[in-house]
């Protein structure tokens, strides 16, 4: 193909989920197939770029101000679901089973990776606790040697009395049978157990 | 989400091969993860628009002048493949099998479609075999009916003694058993049977 070409092939190449062939069909059908779409999707791109910011709250995405959930009346702003990334936020939304408000870390602790408490969006967390927002937190962060420490972490610095903390349930998937089910998952499950009568 | 983020996702999801998780996905990495790859992204898609032209020549991706087959000295120009699309013209380079030139017609002709002779790169195609360049043509089209259309209105406009030409092979892919084929390919492979000794 030809230099300016095989370069947007590259930038494509590099987003999540895309490979060669994927990014290759991409980028001809912008360039050659269907080039009366690309003015639109790069206006989409720069005004997402520019508009698109991080809730002073929660950290989650926002034009302007408070995000969606933040600015909602309904939702009920002492409850607070702390998850890693914006994507984990979509997906408890996605689940319809949580009515309060979140907290987007933005990462979580890893020693290996370089990241400490003060690349995570933590300050702003207990910053709302101690103002006393928080009545209760979940943690909804992954079932990993970082999600955990991470947990830890944040457990150690919540004032005991004051705010209830939970870390959501590991087990078995929706769908999920014990035969296919990894050994970790398998002793979540069963630290997990619950009363069944 | 938030409006404009939801507007990228919209843009991001008429590409092809993307669905509704997959545009979020990305859309979620180029603004919130890796909001530092956008510029280099952005570039290379306005590089791209801006530079990458058709071959003047047989309609291929080109930047100023001539396309990379057609520059190129150790290919044979009097033997041209016509393809309908430039991924088909890549997926022939891929297969190394062939050293001549090509001429990309941008679709095929389709009067369901409302796709007439008009509307493909067949004008070109038509001058460089009256300006003698073209010794022999080999019709990469589709097999399907379209196809067909377009090779017989090309067939029918070729002068017969000067240009010889062909239509690829159609059959079993490489790899498939008989068993798994369909009707419409069993048909094509039964036509196009060759003898064996």
């Amino acid at each position: 193909m030809t230099p300016a070409f095989d370069n947007l092939q590259k930038q494509l190449k590099q987003l999540p989920g895309l490979g060669h062939r994927s990014a290759e069909r991409i980028a001809l059908n912008l360039i050659v197939e269907r080039p009366e779409r690309l003015a639109a999707l790069l206006a989409a791109l720069q005004a997402a770029a520019a508009s698109v910011k991080r809730c002073p709250r929660c950290g989650n995405l926002a034009e302007g101000g408070l995000c969606e959930v933040c600015a909602d009346p309904k939702r009920l702003p002492g409850v607070v679901c702390v998850v890693e990334q914006v994507p984990d936020l979509v997906a408890v939304e996605r689940s319809g089973a949580f009515r309060g408000t979140y907290h987007v870390l933005h990462g979580k602790l890893s020693p290996i990776a370089g990241v400490g408490p003060e690349h995570l969006n933590l300050k702003a967390l207990f910053a709302r606790i101690e103002a006393g927002e928080v009545t209760e937190l979940i943690l909804a962060l992954a079932n990993d040697v970082e999600g955990e420490a991470t947990c830890h972490y944040i457990g150690e610095r919540v004032p005991a009395g004051k705010v209830k903390t939970s870390r959501i349930g590991f087990g078995l998937p929706s769908g999920g049978g014990v035969t296919y089910a990894d050994a970790t998952t398998l002793k979540s499950a069963l630290e997990g157990r619950r009363n069944y009568s």
